[in-house]
Protein backbone atom coordinates (compact mmCIF):
# COMPACT_ATOMS: atom_id res chain seq x y z
CA UNK A 1 0.00 0.00 0.00
CA UNK A 2 1.08 3.39 -0.96
CA UNK A 3 -0.09 6.14 1.01
CA UNK A 4 2.36 8.93 -0.09
CA UNK A 5 1.03 10.55 -3.12
CA UNK A 6 3.07 9.70 -6.19
CA UNK A 7 3.70 13.49 -7.98
CA UNK A 8 6.70 11.51 -10.00
CA UNK A 9 4.08 9.70 -11.97
CA UNK A 10 3.14 13.08 -13.95
CA UNK A 11 7.15 13.82 -14.42
CA UNK A 12 7.22 10.81 -16.64
CA UNK A 13 3.95 10.57 -18.70
CA UNK A 14 2.38 13.60 -17.99
CA UNK A 15 4.11 15.91 -20.70
CA UNK A 16 1.86 14.38 -23.77
CA UNK A 17 -0.93 14.47 -21.61
CA UNK A 18 -0.28 17.95 -19.97
CA UNK A 19 -0.01 18.77 -24.05
CA UNK A 20 -4.17 18.30 -23.97
CA UNK A 21 -4.81 21.08 -21.66
CA UNK A 22 -4.31 23.27 -24.65
CA UNK A 23 -7.82 24.27 -26.23
CA UNK A 24 -9.30 22.00 -23.21
CA UNK A 25 -12.56 23.29 -21.64
CA UNK A 26 -12.14 25.27 -18.86
CA UNK A 27 -12.82 22.86 -15.33
CA UNK A 28 -15.51 24.70 -14.44
CA UNK A 29 -17.66 21.50 -12.40
CA UNK A 30 -19.00 23.05 -9.58
CA UNK A 31 -22.12 21.30 -9.01
CA UNK A 32 -23.54 17.92 -8.98
CA UNK A 33 -26.57 19.88 -10.34
CA UNK A 34 -26.99 21.47 -13.55
CA UNK A 35 -26.42 24.82 -14.62
CA UNK A 36 -29.39 26.36 -14.13
CA UNK A 37 -29.74 24.77 -10.39
CA UNK A 38 -26.03 26.06 -9.92
CA UNK A 39 -27.77 29.48 -10.53
CA UNK A 40 -30.52 29.23 -8.34
CA UNK A 41 -28.25 27.83 -5.50
CA UNK A 42 -26.47 31.59 -5.86
CA UNK A 43 -29.80 33.18 -5.25
CA UNK A 44 -32.58 30.73 -3.62
CA UNK A 45 -30.41 30.73 0.12
CA UNK A 46 -31.24 34.76 0.31
CA UNK A 47 -34.77 34.41 -0.27
CA UNK A 48 -38.13 32.88 1.08
CA UNK A 49 -39.08 29.84 -0.55
CA UNK A 50 -42.97 29.17 -0.14
CA UNK A 51 -43.44 24.93 0.22
CA UNK A 52 -46.33 24.30 -1.98
CA UNK A 53 -48.97 22.12 -0.29
CA UNK A 54 -48.24 18.49 -1.95
CA UNK A 55 -51.64 17.33 -2.39
CA UNK A 56 -55.09 18.66 -3.60
CA UNK A 57 -56.99 19.30 -0.82
CA UNK A 58 -60.08 16.96 -0.28
CA UNK A 59 -63.86 18.38 0.26
CA UNK A 60 -63.49 16.83 3.96
CA UNK A 61 -60.03 18.11 4.44
CA UNK A 62 -58.79 21.59 5.67
CA UNK A 63 -57.36 23.68 2.56
CA UNK A 64 -53.53 23.49 3.79
CA UNK A 65 -51.53 26.54 4.20
CA UNK A 66 -48.19 27.08 2.10
CA UNK A 67 -45.75 26.03 5.25
CA UNK A 68 -42.88 28.88 5.42
CA UNK A 69 -39.32 27.84 5.32
CA UNK A 70 -36.56 29.87 6.89
CA UNK A 71 -34.70 31.94 5.42
CA UNK A 72 -30.45 32.70 4.79
CA UNK A 73 -28.16 34.41 4.51
CA UNK A 74 -27.53 34.52 8.23
CA UNK A 75 -25.49 37.76 9.88
CA UNK A 76 -22.26 37.85 10.25
CA UNK A 77 -19.46 39.44 12.93
CA UNK A 78 -15.82 39.31 13.28
CA UNK A 79 -14.97 36.81 15.46
CA UNK A 80 -11.89 36.23 17.16
CA UNK A 81 -9.80 33.01 15.75
CA UNK A 82 -8.35 31.82 18.56
CA UNK A 83 -11.94 31.71 20.36
CA UNK A 84 -13.27 29.75 18.23
CA UNK A 85 -10.46 27.55 17.48
CA UNK A 86 -10.51 26.78 21.43
CA UNK A 87 -14.38 26.10 21.35
CA UNK A 88 -13.89 24.34 18.26
CA UNK A 89 -11.42 21.87 20.83
CA UNK A 90 -13.16 21.44 23.16
CA UNK A 91 -16.31 20.67 21.56
CA UNK A 92 -14.45 17.75 19.75
CA UNK A 93 -14.67 16.02 22.82
CA UNK A 94 -18.06 17.24 23.45
CA UNK A 95 -19.52 15.19 19.89
CA UNK A 96 -16.71 14.92 17.88
CA UNK A 97 -14.71 16.52 14.52
CA UNK A 98 -17.73 17.57 12.45
CA UNK A 99 -19.71 18.91 15.79
CA UNK A 100 -15.98 20.38 16.83
CA UNK A 101 -15.61 22.51 13.14
CA UNK A 102 -19.25 23.36 13.45
CA UNK A 103 -19.94 24.58 17.06
CA UNK A 104 -16.91 26.31 17.14
CA UNK A 105 -17.75 29.04 14.52
CA UNK A 106 -21.77 28.83 15.10
CA UNK A 107 -21.33 28.88 19.11
CA UNK A 108 -19.04 31.69 18.99
CA UNK A 109 -22.12 33.58 16.46
CA UNK A 110 -24.63 32.42 19.21
CA UNK A 111 -23.01 34.19 21.50
CA UNK A 112 -22.50 37.33 19.94
CA UNK A 113 -25.73 37.32 18.08
CA UNK A 114 -28.47 35.32 19.82
CA UNK A 115 -31.47 34.77 17.16
CA UNK A 116 -31.53 32.93 15.26
CA UNK A 117 -28.24 31.19 15.54
CA UNK A 118 -29.74 29.72 18.90
CA UNK A 119 -32.53 27.97 17.00
CA UNK A 120 -29.86 26.14 15.14
CA UNK A 121 -29.74 22.36 16.48
CA UNK A 122 -26.50 21.48 16.48
CA UNK A 123 -25.84 18.06 18.35
CA UNK A 124 -27.28 17.26 14.57
CA UNK A 125 -24.13 17.82 13.36
CA UNK A 126 -22.51 15.20 15.26
CA UNK A 127 -23.25 12.83 12.34
CA UNK A 128 -20.32 13.38 10.48
CA UNK A 129 -17.83 12.03 13.72
CA UNK A 130 -14.91 9.69 11.62
CA UNK A 131 -16.12 10.45 8.06
CA UNK A 132 -20.06 10.33 8.94
CA UNK A 133 -20.57 7.52 11.51
CA UNK A 134 -17.65 5.83 11.29
CA UNK A 135 -17.32 5.46 7.54
CA UNK A 136 -13.85 7.04 6.98
CA UNK A 137 -15.10 9.49 3.74
CA UNK A 138 -15.16 13.41 4.35
CA UNK A 139 -13.05 14.61 7.17
CA UNK A 140 -15.53 16.16 9.07
CA UNK A 141 -13.95 19.00 9.88
CA UNK A 142 -14.16 20.03 6.30
CA UNK A 143 -17.99 18.73 6.63
CA UNK A 144 -19.04 20.85 9.42
CA UNK A 145 -16.78 24.20 8.54
CA UNK A 146 -18.48 23.94 5.01
CA UNK A 147 -22.04 23.39 6.05
CA UNK A 148 -21.71 26.87 8.54
CA UNK A 149 -20.58 29.03 6.21
CA UNK A 150 -23.49 27.62 3.57
CA UNK A 151 -25.41 29.62 6.58
CA UNK A 152 -23.14 32.40 6.05
CA UNK A 153 -23.37 33.41 2.35
CA UNK A 154 -24.58 31.73 -0.84
CA UNK A 155 -22.97 29.69 -3.33
CA UNK A 156 -21.21 32.31 -5.31
CA UNK A 157 -19.52 33.55 -2.01
CA UNK A 158 -19.14 30.36 0.10
CA UNK A 159 -17.33 27.72 -2.32
CA UNK A 160 -14.77 30.32 -3.11
CA UNK A 161 -13.58 30.04 0.73
CA UNK A 162 -14.32 26.53 1.00
CA UNK A 163 -12.08 25.94 -1.45
CA UNK A 164 -9.59 27.56 0.23
CA UNK A 165 -10.02 25.38 3.19
CA UNK A 166 -10.19 22.24 1.72
CA UNK A 167 -7.10 23.03 -0.68
CA UNK A 168 -5.12 24.07 2.70
CA UNK A 169 -6.03 21.28 4.32
CA UNK A 170 -4.61 19.00 1.45
CA UNK A 171 -1.42 20.47 1.32
CA UNK A 172 -1.03 21.82 4.74
CA UNK A 173 1.02 20.37 7.57
CA UNK A 174 -1.86 19.87 10.07
CA UNK A 175 -2.60 20.57 12.68
CA UNK A 176 -1.34 23.91 12.83
CA UNK A 177 -2.94 25.47 15.77
CA UNK A 178 -2.26 24.20 19.47
CA UNK A 179 -4.64 24.47 21.63
CA UNK A 180 -3.62 26.61 25.01
CA UNK A 181 -4.69 23.55 27.30
CA UNK A 182 -4.05 20.41 25.39
CA UNK A 183 -4.38 16.67 26.68
CA UNK A 184 -1.23 16.13 24.32
CA UNK A 185 1.79 18.18 24.73
CA UNK A 186 3.47 17.79 21.27
CA UNK A 187 1.00 16.40 18.57
CA UNK A 188 2.97 15.93 15.33
CA UNK A 189 2.35 16.68 11.89
CA UNK A 190 1.40 15.59 8.71
CA UNK A 191 -0.10 16.58 5.05
CA UNK A 192 -3.15 14.52 4.17
CA UNK A 193 -2.70 14.90 0.25
CA UNK A 194 -6.64 14.50 0.52
CA UNK A 195 -10.01 15.72 2.27
CA UNK A 196 -10.66 12.02 3.48
CA UNK A 197 -10.84 10.90 6.87
CA UNK A 198 -9.45 7.79 6.26
CA UNK A 199 -6.60 9.09 4.66
CA UNK A 200 -5.78 11.53 6.61
CA UNK A 201 -5.78 9.67 9.49
CA UNK A 202 -3.95 6.99 7.82
CA UNK A 203 -1.21 9.34 6.90
CA UNK A 204 -0.58 10.75 10.29
CA UNK A 205 -1.04 7.72 12.02
CA UNK A 206 1.84 5.73 9.77
CA UNK A 207 3.91 9.03 9.84
CA UNK A 208 3.95 9.45 13.50
CA UNK A 209 4.08 6.20 14.42
CA UNK A 210 0.56 6.32 16.57
CA UNK A 211 -2.52 3.97 16.68
CA UNK A 212 -5.92 5.05 15.79
CA UNK A 213 -7.19 4.31 19.07
CA UNK A 214 -4.22 6.40 20.94
CA UNK A 215 -5.15 9.22 22.67
CA UNK A 216 -2.84 10.89 20.63
CA UNK A 217 -4.61 10.49 17.18
CA UNK A 218 -7.68 11.63 18.92
CA UNK A 219 -6.13 15.21 19.96
CA UNK A 220 -4.72 15.04 16.97
CA UNK A 221 -8.20 15.16 15.10
CA UNK A 222 -9.20 17.82 17.95
CA UNK A 223 -6.17 19.98 17.04
CA UNK A 224 -7.17 19.63 13.66
CA UNK A 225 -10.78 20.50 14.39
CA UNK A 226 -9.38 23.77 15.75
CA UNK A 227 -7.14 24.64 13.02
CA UNK A 228 -9.46 24.35 10.33
CA UNK A 229 -11.62 26.31 12.63
CA UNK A 230 -8.80 28.86 13.04
CA UNK A 231 -8.40 29.21 9.58
CA UNK A 232 -12.21 29.33 8.46
CA UNK A 233 -12.35 32.33 10.56
CA UNK A 234 -9.81 34.24 9.26
CA UNK A 235 -11.36 33.67 6.23
CA UNK A 236 -14.60 34.55 7.11
CA UNK A 237 -12.97 37.92 8.79
CA UNK A 238 -11.75 38.63 5.57
CA UNK A 239 -15.15 38.03 3.34
CA UNK A 240 -16.46 40.52 6.16
CA UNK A 241 -13.78 42.85 5.92
CA UNK A 242 -13.44 42.74 2.11
CA UNK A 243 -10.40 41.69 1.59
CA UNK A 244 -10.69 37.98 1.00
CA UNK A 245 -8.90 36.89 -1.83
CA UNK A 246 -9.43 33.81 -3.53
CA UNK A 247 -5.32 31.90 -4.10
CA UNK A 248 -6.39 28.27 -5.13
CA UNK A 249 -5.67 26.74 -8.30
CA UNK A 250 -6.11 23.38 -9.10
CA UNK A 251 -2.86 21.50 -9.19
CA UNK A 252 -1.34 20.54 -12.57
CA UNK A 253 -1.78 17.05 -12.07
CA UNK A 254 -5.19 16.84 -11.08
CA UNK A 255 -5.72 19.80 -14.17
CA UNK A 256 -3.68 17.05 -16.44
CA UNK A 257 -6.12 14.27 -15.71
CA UNK A 258 -9.21 16.54 -15.97
CA UNK A 259 -8.13 17.41 -19.49
CA UNK A 260 -9.31 13.77 -20.11
CA UNK A 261 -11.70 12.90 -17.29
CA UNK A 262 -13.37 15.61 -16.16
CA UNK A 263 -16.19 17.73 -18.28
CA UNK A 264 -15.15 18.42 -21.70
CA UNK A 265 -12.61 15.75 -21.52
CA UNK A 266 -12.74 12.77 -24.15
CA UNK A 267 -13.26 10.32 -21.36
CA UNK A 268 -15.51 12.67 -19.11
CA UNK A 269 -16.39 10.26 -16.44
CA UNK A 270 -14.79 12.26 -13.67
CA UNK A 271 -17.48 14.62 -11.47
CA UNK A 272 -15.14 16.54 -9.62
CA UNK A 273 -13.84 19.99 -10.37
CA UNK A 274 -11.22 19.94 -7.45
CA UNK A 275 -8.88 17.64 -6.09
CA UNK A 276 -5.41 17.54 -4.34
CA UNK A 277 -4.63 14.53 -5.81
CA UNK A 278 -5.44 12.17 -7.84
CA UNK A 279 -2.55 9.54 -7.53
CA UNK A 280 -2.85 9.07 -3.96
CA UNK A 281 -5.63 6.55 -4.92
CA UNK A 282 -4.77 5.62 -8.42
CA UNK A 283 -1.88 4.12 -7.14
CA UNK A 284 -1.62 1.88 -10.12
CA UNK A 285 -1.30 4.04 -12.86
CA UNK A 286 1.96 2.72 -15.21
CA UNK A 287 4.27 5.30 -16.37
CA UNK A 288 2.74 5.26 -19.98
CA UNK A 289 -0.81 6.02 -19.13
CA UNK A 290 -2.80 6.93 -20.75
CA UNK A 291 -1.45 4.99 -23.94
CA UNK A 292 -1.55 1.77 -22.35
CA UNK A 293 -4.38 1.93 -19.83
CA UNK B 1 -7.49 2.70 -14.24
CA UNK B 2 -9.21 -0.02 -12.52
CA UNK B 3 -12.32 1.48 -11.33
CA UNK B 4 -14.58 -1.99 -10.27
CA UNK B 5 -13.76 -4.09 -7.39
CA UNK B 6 -11.01 -6.35 -7.13
CA UNK B 7 -12.46 -9.06 -4.90
CA UNK B 8 -10.41 -11.75 -6.51
CA UNK B 9 -7.63 -10.38 -4.77
CA UNK B 10 -8.30 -11.69 -1.65
CA UNK B 11 -8.73 -14.71 -2.79
CA UNK B 12 -5.40 -15.02 -3.62
CA UNK B 13 -4.31 -13.62 -0.10
CA UNK B 14 -6.80 -13.69 2.25
CA UNK B 15 -6.86 -16.88 3.39
CA UNK B 16 -3.34 -16.47 5.71
CA UNK B 17 -4.89 -12.92 6.97
CA UNK B 18 -8.31 -13.98 7.48
CA UNK B 19 -6.45 -16.43 9.76
CA UNK B 20 -5.55 -13.43 11.96
CA UNK B 21 -9.41 -12.57 12.42
CA UNK B 22 -9.47 -15.66 14.89
CA UNK B 23 -9.14 -13.52 18.26
CA UNK B 24 -8.99 -10.01 17.04
CA UNK B 25 -10.19 -7.37 19.01
CA UNK B 26 -13.86 -6.60 17.72
CA UNK B 27 -13.75 -4.16 15.33
CA UNK B 28 -16.08 -1.24 16.97
CA UNK B 29 -14.79 1.76 15.79
CA UNK B 30 -17.29 4.18 15.98
CA UNK B 31 -16.62 8.27 15.88
CA UNK B 32 -14.00 10.13 15.97
CA UNK B 33 -14.17 11.08 19.03
CA UNK B 34 -13.03 9.02 22.36
CA UNK B 35 -15.36 6.16 23.71
CA UNK B 36 -16.32 8.73 26.34
CA UNK B 37 -17.55 11.39 23.96
CA UNK B 38 -19.55 8.80 21.66
CA UNK B 39 -21.80 8.00 25.18
CA UNK B 40 -22.26 11.36 25.29
CA UNK B 41 -23.35 11.96 21.52
CA UNK B 42 -25.99 9.12 22.41
CA UNK B 43 -27.61 11.34 24.88
CA UNK B 44 -26.46 15.22 24.64
CA UNK B 45 -28.70 15.32 21.92
CA UNK B 46 -31.76 15.13 23.74
CA UNK B 47 -30.64 17.23 26.43
CA UNK B 48 -30.72 21.16 26.08
CA UNK B 49 -27.04 22.29 26.66
CA UNK B 50 -26.99 25.83 28.07
CA UNK B 51 -23.75 27.73 27.09
CA UNK B 52 -21.61 28.95 29.54
CA UNK B 53 -20.27 32.27 29.42
CA UNK B 54 -17.07 33.08 27.53
CA UNK B 55 -15.26 35.29 29.84
CA UNK B 56 -15.54 36.04 33.18
CA UNK B 57 -17.90 39.57 34.00
CA UNK B 58 -16.25 42.65 33.90
CA UNK B 59 -17.17 44.92 36.63
CA UNK B 60 -18.19 47.80 33.46
CA UNK B 61 -20.05 44.83 31.71
CA UNK B 62 -23.42 43.20 31.99
CA UNK B 63 -23.19 39.88 33.23
CA UNK B 64 -23.91 37.60 30.41
CA UNK B 65 -26.93 35.43 30.31
CA UNK B 66 -26.21 31.40 29.02
CA UNK B 67 -27.00 31.11 25.54
CA UNK B 68 -29.68 27.99 25.02
CA UNK B 69 -28.94 25.80 22.70
CA UNK B 70 -32.17 24.32 20.44
CA UNK B 71 -32.74 20.72 21.48
CA UNK B 72 -33.02 17.57 19.59
CA UNK B 73 -34.39 15.15 18.96
CA UNK B 74 -37.33 16.65 16.65
CA UNK B 75 -40.54 13.96 16.63
CA UNK B 76 -40.84 11.95 13.55
CA UNK B 77 -44.05 11.12 12.08
CA UNK B 78 -44.54 8.04 9.02
CA UNK B 79 -44.10 9.50 5.93
CA UNK B 80 -44.97 8.08 2.82
CA UNK B 81 -41.80 6.73 0.86
CA UNK B 82 -42.89 7.60 -2.48
CA UNK B 83 -44.25 11.29 -1.71
CA UNK B 84 -40.89 12.05 -0.37
CA UNK B 85 -38.81 10.62 -3.05
CA UNK B 86 -40.88 12.76 -5.62
CA UNK B 87 -40.16 15.70 -3.55
CA UNK B 88 -36.44 14.63 -3.29
CA UNK B 89 -36.36 14.21 -7.02
CA UNK B 90 -37.98 17.77 -7.67
CA UNK B 91 -35.20 19.51 -5.11
CA UNK B 92 -32.45 18.22 -6.66
CA UNK B 93 -33.02 20.32 -9.23
CA UNK B 94 -33.19 23.35 -6.88
CA UNK B 95 -30.36 22.57 -4.84
CA UNK B 96 -28.28 19.08 -5.88
CA UNK B 97 -28.04 16.02 -4.10
CA UNK B 98 -27.42 16.74 -0.43
CA UNK B 99 -30.28 18.90 -0.60
CA UNK B 100 -32.37 16.91 -2.09
CA UNK B 101 -31.80 14.19 0.42
CA UNK B 102 -32.56 16.52 3.20
CA UNK B 103 -35.30 18.50 1.63
CA UNK B 104 -36.46 15.18 0.25
CA UNK B 105 -37.36 14.22 4.27
CA UNK B 106 -37.27 17.39 6.19
CA UNK B 107 -39.81 18.96 3.85
CA UNK B 108 -41.84 16.28 4.66
CA UNK B 109 -42.10 16.48 7.77
CA UNK B 110 -42.39 19.86 8.15
CA UNK B 111 -45.58 19.69 5.65
CA UNK B 112 -47.24 17.26 7.99
CA UNK B 113 -45.81 18.85 11.80
CA UNK B 114 -44.86 22.41 10.81
CA UNK B 115 -42.54 23.87 13.94
CA UNK B 116 -39.41 23.09 14.89
CA UNK B 117 -39.06 21.86 11.15
CA UNK B 118 -40.02 25.24 9.80
CA UNK B 119 -36.85 26.79 11.60
CA UNK B 120 -34.49 24.69 10.13
CA UNK B 121 -32.64 26.42 7.11
CA UNK B 122 -32.61 23.41 4.41
CA UNK B 123 -30.67 25.49 1.99
CA UNK B 124 -27.56 25.60 4.02
CA UNK B 125 -27.24 21.78 3.01
CA UNK B 126 -26.81 22.73 -0.83
CA UNK B 127 -22.91 23.06 0.20
CA UNK B 128 -22.90 18.99 -0.19
CA UNK B 129 -23.11 19.19 -4.11
CA UNK B 130 -21.23 16.90 -6.12
CA UNK B 131 -19.18 15.93 -2.66
CA UNK B 132 -19.02 19.29 -1.45
CA UNK B 133 -18.97 22.30 -3.54
CA UNK B 134 -17.54 19.98 -6.30
CA UNK B 135 -14.40 18.29 -4.78
CA UNK B 136 -16.20 14.54 -5.01
CA UNK B 137 -15.89 13.52 -2.00
CA UNK B 138 -18.77 11.77 0.44
CA UNK B 139 -22.21 11.51 -2.20
CA UNK B 140 -24.54 14.25 -1.20
CA UNK B 141 -27.79 11.97 -0.73
CA UNK B 142 -25.70 10.20 1.79
CA UNK B 143 -24.51 13.82 3.54
CA UNK B 144 -28.32 14.64 3.48
CA UNK B 145 -29.80 11.15 4.82
CA UNK B 146 -27.64 11.26 7.43
CA UNK B 147 -27.83 14.85 8.94
CA UNK B 148 -31.63 14.94 8.70
CA UNK B 149 -31.28 10.90 10.74
CA UNK B 150 -29.16 13.30 13.65
CA UNK B 151 -32.40 15.39 13.98
CA UNK B 152 -34.42 12.45 14.17
CA UNK B 153 -32.74 10.17 16.50
CA UNK B 154 -29.33 10.22 18.63
CA UNK B 155 -26.42 7.90 17.73
CA UNK B 156 -26.87 5.27 19.28
CA UNK B 157 -30.16 4.61 17.49
CA UNK B 158 -29.20 6.41 14.24
CA UNK B 159 -25.69 5.04 13.72
CA UNK B 160 -27.68 1.88 12.89
CA UNK B 161 -29.80 3.09 10.37
CA UNK B 162 -27.26 5.19 8.16
CA UNK B 163 -24.69 2.32 8.54
CA UNK B 164 -27.74 0.37 6.35
CA UNK B 165 -27.95 2.95 4.17
CA UNK B 166 -24.35 3.27 3.58
CA UNK B 167 -24.24 -0.53 3.26
CA UNK B 168 -27.10 -0.50 0.97
CA UNK B 169 -25.68 2.25 -1.51
CA UNK B 170 -21.96 0.63 -1.99
CA UNK B 171 -23.34 -2.57 -2.60
CA UNK B 172 -27.20 -2.21 -4.63
CA UNK B 173 -27.83 -1.09 -8.42
CA UNK B 174 -29.16 2.31 -8.11
CA UNK B 175 -30.73 4.16 -9.27
CA UNK B 176 -33.50 1.71 -7.90
CA UNK B 177 -36.63 4.52 -7.78
CA UNK B 178 -37.73 6.00 -11.15
CA UNK B 179 -39.25 9.10 -10.73
CA UNK B 180 -43.08 9.87 -11.86
CA UNK B 181 -42.22 12.52 -13.87
CA UNK B 182 -38.37 12.41 -14.98
CA UNK B 183 -36.87 14.23 -17.21
CA UNK B 184 -35.08 11.02 -18.83
CA UNK B 185 -36.98 8.45 -19.48
CA UNK B 186 -34.66 5.66 -18.55
CA UNK B 187 -31.25 5.53 -16.63
CA UNK B 188 -28.70 2.86 -16.29
CA UNK B 189 -28.34 1.41 -12.85
CA UNK B 190 -24.73 0.72 -11.88
CA UNK B 191 -23.12 -0.29 -8.32
CA UNK B 192 -20.99 2.72 -6.75
CA UNK B 193 -18.61 -0.01 -4.39
CA UNK B 194 -18.12 3.09 -2.07
CA UNK B 195 -19.74 6.37 -0.82
CA UNK B 196 -17.75 8.49 -2.30
CA UNK B 197 -19.60 11.03 -5.25
CA UNK B 198 -16.22 11.04 -7.69
CA UNK B 199 -16.23 7.02 -7.25
CA UNK B 200 -20.34 6.69 -7.67
CA UNK B 201 -20.42 8.39 -11.17
CA UNK B 202 -17.45 7.51 -12.83
CA UNK B 203 -18.64 4.00 -12.04
CA UNK B 204 -21.81 4.37 -13.28
CA UNK B 205 -20.51 7.02 -16.34
CA UNK B 206 -17.98 4.25 -17.36
CA UNK B 207 -20.66 1.70 -17.56
CA UNK B 208 -23.20 3.77 -18.94
CA UNK B 209 -21.42 5.73 -21.14
CA UNK B 210 -22.70 8.50 -20.38
CA UNK B 211 -20.40 11.35 -19.86
CA UNK B 212 -20.23 13.62 -16.36
CA UNK B 213 -21.92 16.77 -18.24
CA UNK B 214 -24.32 15.18 -19.81
CA UNK B 215 -28.18 15.44 -19.31
CA UNK B 216 -28.63 11.60 -18.12
CA UNK B 217 -25.77 11.85 -15.74
CA UNK B 218 -27.80 14.86 -13.88
CA UNK B 219 -30.78 12.51 -13.82
CA UNK B 220 -28.99 9.63 -12.51
CA UNK B 221 -28.25 11.51 -10.00
CA UNK B 222 -31.52 12.83 -9.49
CA UNK B 223 -33.25 9.80 -9.65
CA UNK B 224 -30.35 8.21 -7.24
CA UNK B 225 -31.29 11.41 -4.69
CA UNK B 226 -35.10 9.83 -4.64
CA UNK B 227 -33.75 6.40 -4.36
CA UNK B 228 -31.89 7.26 -1.14
CA UNK B 229 -35.05 9.52 0.11
CA UNK B 230 -36.96 6.43 -0.31
CA UNK B 231 -34.68 3.68 1.12
CA UNK B 232 -34.30 6.12 4.15
CA UNK B 233 -38.10 6.70 4.83
CA UNK B 234 -38.80 2.64 4.35
CA UNK B 235 -36.21 2.11 7.71
CA UNK B 236 -37.42 5.41 9.80
CA UNK B 237 -40.46 4.30 9.09
CA UNK B 238 -39.71 0.94 10.16
CA UNK B 239 -37.84 2.36 13.23
CA UNK B 240 -40.90 4.42 14.22
CA UNK B 241 -42.47 1.14 14.49
CA UNK B 242 -40.38 -0.77 16.32
CA UNK B 243 -39.87 -2.90 13.39
CA UNK B 244 -36.18 -1.92 12.19
CA UNK B 245 -33.58 -4.34 12.22
CA UNK B 246 -30.07 -3.98 11.56
CA UNK B 247 -28.60 -6.10 8.96
CA UNK B 248 -25.59 -4.44 7.95
CA UNK B 249 -22.70 -7.10 8.42
CA UNK B 250 -18.80 -5.55 7.37
CA UNK B 251 -17.79 -7.09 4.49
CA UNK B 252 -15.12 -10.10 4.76
CA UNK B 253 -12.64 -7.99 2.34
CA UNK B 254 -12.49 -5.24 5.17
CA UNK B 255 -12.63 -7.31 8.03
CA UNK B 256 -9.37 -9.01 6.99
CA UNK B 257 -7.88 -5.62 6.06
CA UNK B 258 -9.26 -4.41 9.66
CA UNK B 259 -7.61 -7.08 11.18
CA UNK B 260 -4.15 -5.64 10.88
CA UNK B 261 -5.08 -2.00 9.85
CA UNK B 262 -8.04 -0.90 12.12
CA UNK B 263 -8.62 -0.81 16.00
CA UNK B 264 -6.38 -3.22 18.23
CA UNK B 265 -4.43 -4.64 14.64
CA UNK B 266 -0.72 -4.85 14.65
CA UNK B 267 -0.63 -1.74 12.15
CA UNK B 268 -3.84 0.03 13.46
CA UNK B 269 -3.55 2.91 11.51
CA UNK B 270 -7.02 3.18 9.54
CA UNK B 271 -9.70 4.84 11.44
CA UNK B 272 -12.44 3.55 9.61
CA UNK B 273 -15.16 0.90 10.80
CA UNK B 274 -17.08 0.42 8.17
CA UNK B 275 -16.34 0.02 4.29
CA UNK B 276 -17.73 -1.57 1.22
CA UNK B 277 -14.56 -2.28 -0.32
CA UNK B 278 -11.02 -1.57 0.10
CA UNK B 279 -8.97 -2.58 -2.67
CA UNK B 280 -11.79 -0.19 -4.67
CA UNK B 281 -8.98 2.13 -4.00
CA UNK B 282 -5.91 -0.12 -2.88
CA UNK B 283 -5.56 -1.51 -6.34
CA UNK B 284 -2.14 -1.95 -6.03
CA UNK B 285 -1.92 -4.61 -3.54
CA UNK B 286 -0.05 -7.67 -4.68
CA UNK B 287 -1.25 -11.17 -4.00
CA UNK B 288 1.40 -11.73 -1.71
CA UNK B 289 0.17 -8.51 0.75
CA UNK B 290 0.74 -8.23 3.26
CA UNK B 291 3.81 -10.72 3.48
CA UNK B 292 5.70 -8.52 0.56
CA UNK B 293 4.03 -4.74 1.04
Amino acid sequence: MQITSRKQFLKGAGGAALGLLAGAEALTLTSCAPAQAVANQATAAATATPVPPTATPQPTQAVAKPVQVATLPWPYQKLDPVAAAERAYKAYYDGGCMFGAFEGVLGELRDKIGAPYDSFPVAMTKYGSAGVSGWGTLCGTLNGIAAVIYLLYDAKVANPIINEIFAWYGTEALPNYKPKAPKIAEIPTSVANSQLCHQSVAIWATKSGFKIDSPERADRCAWLTASVVQYGVQLLNDQAAGSFQATHAIPDEVKTCLSCHGKGGMVGNVHTSNMTSCTTCHTDLGPQHPATK
